[in-house]
C-alpha cells in the first residue's frame, strides 16, 4: 500500500529532491527516473525502484499498481503525495505523474565482458546530458554493450541524460574512468579502438570493423585530444559536404555504431 | 562604429529581448543568433545582421571587429552594451559575448527547386526545437536542399533550434507549410517520398533512393500519422536489436539520410 505524505516538509520528499543534484546522487547511490514510461522500461530490464512517488490521479493506473507491487515486493517504497508537490519533486519544464528513485549500478572496467557485444561506446569529456542520454539510446538499438566514459564526462545519472536515454540507461552497462586506466585495460584483450576524427580522410565506410569495436567520441566542441587519436587504432571520419564543419556528437556516434552494426549484420 | 547603451530601459535593447518570444518574432520578422561562431557563420553563409549586440570586452576581437564592418556595410546596427545587460538578452544558461539579431528567411515551396539537390528534409508536428537545429545541421552535412515543416512544427528561429543547428538555419532552405499543401506540391515534380516508419519491416538499406529522395519525418511521440504513411512512396525501417522501441528523432533522420548520402554518392 502507497502511504501518503502532503506534507512539503517531509525529510523522505527532500532527499528524494535533493538527488537532483549531482553530489547528493554521489553520496547516496541513487538516482531518479521521470515518468510511467521510463520507469516501468526500468523494471522491464530488471531495476527495481527503491522508492516510487506518483499523484492521487495516477493511483488507479494499470501499469503503476505494477510498478507499485514490484517496488513493494522488493521491499522498496511507495509514496502518494499531491500534484503540486509532485511538481516541485520534478523537472519544471517536464512535469510528470510518477518519480522513480534507483539504485546507480556503478560498473568496472574488470567486470566487463567485452566479447558479449559487437560494439562499444568510448566517450571522452562529454559534456551534455541530453547527448550522453541519445548515446545510450543509439546503443541500446543497435545491440552495442555499453558506454565508457573517460576523465570528466557529465553524469550519466542526471535526470536530463536518464530522460534522453529513454530507459536505455538501465540496459547498457555505464563504467566511469580515466583514459589511462581504459586503454591500459583495452590493450589487455581483443578490440578495436576507432577513433571519430576531423584530423583523417579515412572514410568511415571504408574500414573494415572487427569485433569487438570500441567506437570513440570526443568531447562537443573540441573532438579528441591529440594523444587519444594517436592511441586509436583507425581514425575514421565521416564526409560532410556543407558548410558546417562537424555534426552533433549524437549524431556522430549514431551514424558510426550503423555503420559498424549494418557490418556486423551483413 | 558601435553605439553604447548602457540602459536597461533603453527600447532597442527591450525589443530584441522580445525576440526571445515567438510571437515576437512573428510579428518582426526577425530572429536571434547567439555566439561569435554562430553569427561567423551566418555571416558566411550570406546572411547579414540587421543588429549586432556585443559587450564590452568583445570590442577589441578581430573576428567581432569584421562582423560589425559587415553589419554596418549593409546599414545594420552595432551595439556595446555592459556584460551584465547581455546576461539579460542571453539564454540564462548559455551567457554570449555576442547576439546578431537577422531577417527569417520564409521560403514558399513554389520557390524551391527540388531538383538543386539530391535530398530533403520533410518534418511533421516535430516538437522539439534542439531536435529541428540538429536536423537541420545533419542536413547540411550531406548536402540536402532544405527541411521542410508540415503542420504544428516547433519554430525553426527560436533560439535553441538556431544554436542546435550551429549555423545551419542559414545555409538550409527552410519552409513551413500544412501537409496537403506539400503533398500537392510534392506530386507536381519528381521525388520520392520515403517515410521512417515503425510499421513496415522494410529495411532502410534495402531502398533504393531516387533523386530527390523527401526523408519524411513523424513527431517524437507517435511518429507519422496513418494518412501520412499511406502517402508515402516507401516505408522504411532501421533495424533496431535492443530493448528500446525507438531512436531519438535526429538519430533516426541522421542514420537514414547519410544512407541516402552514401548511395548518391557511390
Amino acid at each position: 500500500m502507497a502511504r501518503q505524505i502532503t506534507s512539503h516538509s517531509n525529510e523522505t520528499l527532500k532527499r528524494i529532491r535533493s538527488l537532483r543534484e549531482k553530489k547528493y546522487r554521489v553520496r547516496e547511490g541513487l538516482f531518479l527516473a521521470e515518468g510511467m514510461r521510463i520507469v516501468a522500461e526500468a523494471v522491464e530490464a530488471g531495476a527495481v525502484p527503491r522508492m516510487l512517488v506518483h499523484g492521487e490521479e495516477a493511483a488507479g493506473h494499470p501499469l503503476l499498481r505494477r510498478l507499485a507491487a514490484v517496488t513493494e515486493n522488493a521491499g522498496g517504497d511507495v509514496i502518494e503525495t499531491t500534484r503540486e508537490i509532485l511538481a516541485k519533486l520534478s523537472s519544471k519544464d517536464n512535469p510528470q505523474s510518477l518519480l522513480g528513485v534507483f539504485a546507480a549500478r556503478e560498473t568496472a572496467l574488470e567486470e566487463i565482458d567485452r566479447t558479449a557485444a559487437f560494439a562499444w561506446v568510448v566517450c571522452q569529456s562529454l559534456k551534455d546530458p541530453g547527448n550522453l542520454g541519445t548515446i545510450l539510446r543509439t546503443a541500446d538499438a543497435v545491440g552495442a554493450g555499453g558506454v565508457i566514459l573517460l576523465d570528466q564526462s557529465c553524469d550519466p545519472y542526471s535526470v536530463e541524460a536518464v530522460r534522453a536515454s529513454m530507459g536505455a540507461l538501465f540496459t547498457q552497462v555505464v563504467v566511469q574512468t580515466d583514459g589511462a586506466s581504459f586503454l591500459r585495460w583495452l590493450r589487455q584483450g581483443p578490440g578495436q579502438l576507432v577513433g571519430a576524427s576531423l584530423n583523417t580522410s579515412h572514410d568511415y565506410q571504408a574500414v573494415r570493423y572487427e569485433r569487438p569495436t570500441f567506437v570513440f567520441m570526443g568531447n562537443e566542441q573540441s573532438g579528441l585530444p591529440a594523444d587519444y587519436e594517436a592511441a586509436c587504432d583507425a581514425l575514421v571520419k565521416i564526409p560532410m559536404v556543407g558548410k558546417a564543419d562537424s555534426l552533433n556528437v549524437a549524431v556522430s556516434c549514431a551514424v558510426l555504431l550503423y555503420e559498424v552494426f549494418n557490418q556486423a549484420r551483413r
